[in-house]
């Protein structure tokens, strides 16, 4: 059960709505977020829902059974729309692109992207600084001072920033240089990265686990939404399947299926989706009719050199093409 | 290695090439098909192609080293186009819809379904006659008297049929009334019934096994062709995966592969792939951006009250108004 | 529901059984095997059983909800020991070994494997003779004259026969020749050769499909049963995961599971289990303590040079050795 | 390439080394654990091994070109046994048994719980204070002053601690009371957690993760043990795979491979391995078949009334059973 307080509840009201869930033994969770206020209620009582909802100091009422909440349509009917400043948006009706290297290299390859980006009117730029490696031995990105040499650049462009948080301590030196925060796929279930991301006034993406269902996904990003944060942004990146011919599966499935149970804009990840430069492009278009709202993807100058992912990482020109390919696919879908 | 012999080889010549392939320890299979004569060699010995490209004799004669040969785009780079008669194709250039029920259930069923395909200039009707069921106590189809009743049907309106065989014995009685044999993803590694259908002058869509790989796909269509029957479609149906949302997870990075891997057409069949009746569309479509050349899929007049399938199976209006999308995403993605 | 029938029911008995049935809407199945008459009733009202099993003519009656009925343990408590012949049985309480190569591939080869087994009292053979293949290009076997040559053998030597048969077509010529008829990873959900195998007289081992459930292994065997076979085997296999350090991963969990769900034997194929030679011994030993029946390995003179499965087969020595651990690990199990 | 350097080595010695590493163009990473001071190079230039080994100051010398080094037994051919004082070590040699709730409810939960420990002879006792949950209105464990109370009851019983740390901050206010640190599943790759347990002197039992594979186990173990901490166990739960019929399908397959590519301790975790009360003793039984060192495993007086994971969990005569058995099969395991 969601309960929306009025923003002007009175104390005296509050503890009447408190004795009422304690009378039928539901367990509450006081969420307050950047919009409002809410109470979750857990319980197993039948309970006439009215006896509650006409209490003064509610704004509104709801049933939701499953184990996410605040983040399922079943709460809130109208889709979330992210609004990044300059008339950056993302969520339903407003198609948006994320493109840039696996890792921030240096200045030069900064420049060289940026320059792309806004060749082709592209506003958000991706990039890692924190670099989450298999091996111990492997290069782990350019920390807080390629963030910051990044974070300059863009400004200048008005290029907006996404990048990986990879844990706690780095959230408070990073939030004054990113637009959007990313949560890796192994990070999807990394719960107290997800509670601290939740008292952040930033924007989130929360890509699914590598072998993450769509419940765990929707739980995930409640977390961050019942820590106060409502602006996450849910990301498919290919599941782990027994077929090796490609690194991931792309699921097209789960963003048909996310666009149906949440209100959250979905974004997909064709590079790691399938794993392979030269499919990317149809997943990209395959992923925006099953119903994508966006799209991150990895792009670099010489793909060949680009660090760590070459494999899945486009070249300038391929990557225009895709660009226009998407929004024409985009503008189809969206007049069907 | 794969040798394309001249129609009128002398036996002189065949024999000639024999000993140069015996020479090297080549083993070799003689394939005959409608269209051709090959012979396939298998063997490891470091040769030069010319010495036995250059023989009298041979038409053409290329290395081919996946485990599927005369299927792979590196032998015949022209992709295949299937004809049907009555100006049906299906493969590339020609997008093709095949829509009908689960099972064949009645006459009357029948007529309601082909009213509808009329109506939508859809030409293929797919429905099954001898159905695979997991339990021994299920309904396993009308057989071979539905499938004469629905075959008369479907000449006078022009429509071609497409249905499931399940036996080797079954093929001979079924073959006068079938325009496309289909092998369910429970028998596509049911080799005998591959080879038999290698036999048969009848096209055949062959579909992914619910954990088979790109690779086996392939070899399973090299069966059929190496068989004698070069005309082969294969299908990709959605895979088992650990996600329990849906009932497949359709793997639209299969479709993307295969288009490089093959000449052979590729259709989705987004019905089964999720298996949500609520998101086949988004499925259908983005196939189609994923590079299927056609789609098949489950309508009924009443999909509550569909035999089996109910679950995926579209109503004639949901229908109806995916042709014309998927005809649209098909058009847009051509102009690309 | 399962109804089973006395052996001298009378026709007014089974009329009036059959009304009964009817009214309530239950639609019938009639199953008669080597060792009862059964009727299996699937419907979904609520009935008091004592109304149907007070009838004349009836044994015992009893619902099974699950898919799978006669084979569950719901029915048939008593669990399932199946009789080769000459002191040979297989089942709880007593352990059985099947080794021998994977493919039969000579006279001399049949000759070692049966002296191996003879010092090791190992009493059934395993081999190919039909082997299905992933390619159509490879060695397929020799058929039903290496079958003749290796039944001659083993008739002297007292051991018996256990091979895989992939067609219906193929089984009236094999059952002269065959002990125990084995239906293969891939033949786990061919239907109409499960039928055909329930109206056979020889013992079925029927293995769990690359990806199949345990549900679905256990309504394959219903296939059979209900056909008319009770002597029915499962083999546990290995399953296609994500994993790709192994060519399969054993699922001992399917055989724990298993041994509880149904009555008939459970045999772990530790070989195509895990695939590679050095972890058949522990994987094998896994499986005993894990509930397994009996163990059905690959054994060769000498693996690197066995036909096709090479990597997973077992030198004489080696399996000497686990045969005797093998042995000592079910004893200890069976004294818990 | 591993180096393990003399402990007296000289600054000069050093760089001579370190020049030698450069002119082949290795990267470097030199660690230092309680044990021992190495330098890990990796690059692709072939070299002289002798050429560098002979070099003063150099007490050995490796190839070692998996992804995961330290952690092999490629470099280490003798098993490292972990050594918890008290006369209680784990690894080759030494079975251990680890056992408790799921989670700290209460004192008097952990009273009952030691008091089984201490008749059974298990050292050992699992239990968590930090608990991952997928859902953010759950219960997440008593924290710090649950694992304070729960230490104090141990050291009175002269029973040791395993329980499962979260994040980084938790570390060091932990340390003091935890006998081994164990990592869940979930943040089986959050290497930031992995890299602080390398510095921290405390044995470390890491779980594969959900859909991890051997070789990402290997690795996130290499991140603990180049950051400094030799003293890590391994420990298989179960792996996601698409079979339902269990919670986790646990991986026997890869407790045999293990013990053959590392010489760390591998446990087996059979109650979140298969999620079934009813299978954890043959899944345990399996495990150590399999090469398990060590099982750790669920209890409580009350199974039912546990928190949060009750379906998996034995009460204490089901345990008591099951490691009498656990150790029996041990002792014939290490007879064979």
């Amino acid at each position: 059960m969601i309960i929306q307080l009025e923003p002007n509840i009175k104390a005296d009201q509050l503890q009447q709505l408190e004795e009422r869930l304690d009378a039928i033994r539901y367990s509450t969770t006081r969420v307050t977020t950047q919009f409002a206020d809410y109470i979750i209620g857990v319980g197993k009582a039948e309970f006439d829902i009215r006896s509650i909802g006409t209490l003064p100091g509610i704004r509104d009422i709801h049933r939701v059974s499953d184990a996410y909440k605040l983040v399922s349509k079943k709460w809130k009917v109208e889709d979330t729309v992210i609004d990044l400043g300059d008339g950056i948006q993302l969520g339903t009706g407003h198609f948006g692109i994320m493109a840039g290297p696996c890792s921030i290299e240096s200045e030069e390859q900064i420049e060289k992207t940026i320059t792309h980006l806004q060749q082709e009117g592209v506003r958000i730029m991706r990039g890692g600084v924190y670099k989450p490696r298999s091996s111990p031995y492997s290069f782990r990105g350019l920390g807080i001072d390629g963030l910051k040499m990044w974070y300059k650049r863009t400004r200048e462009a008005g290029i907006k920033i996404i990048t990986e948080v990879m844990m706690v301590e780095q959230i408070e030196a990073m939030a004054d240089y990113v637009d959007v925060f990313q949560v890796g796929a192994r990070n999807s279930q990394n719960f107290n990265l997800l509670d601290a991301l939740g008292e952040v006034d930033k924007p989130v993406l929360l890509k699914r686990g590598i072998s993450g269902t769509i419940d765990e996904l929707l739980q995930a990003a409640e977390y961050i939404f019942s820590n106060g944060n409502e602006r996450v942004m849910l990301c498919e990146r290919g599941i782990r399947s027994y077929e090796t011919a490609y690194r991931n599966t792309m699921d097209v499935n789960a963003i048909a299926m996310l666009k149906e149970k949440t209100h959250l804009p979905v974004i997909a990840d064709p590079s790691h989706g399938i794993g392979l430069r030269r499919y990317v492009d149809k997943i990209a278009l395959a992923s925006i009719m099953a119903g994508a709202d966006g799209v991150i993807m990895e792009v670099h100058e010489q793909p060949e050199k680009a660090f760590s992912d070459g494999q899945q990482t486009l070249s300038f020109p391929e990557a225009a093409r895709l660009y226009r390919r998407m929004r024409q696919a985009y503008e189809l879908r969206e007049a069907f």
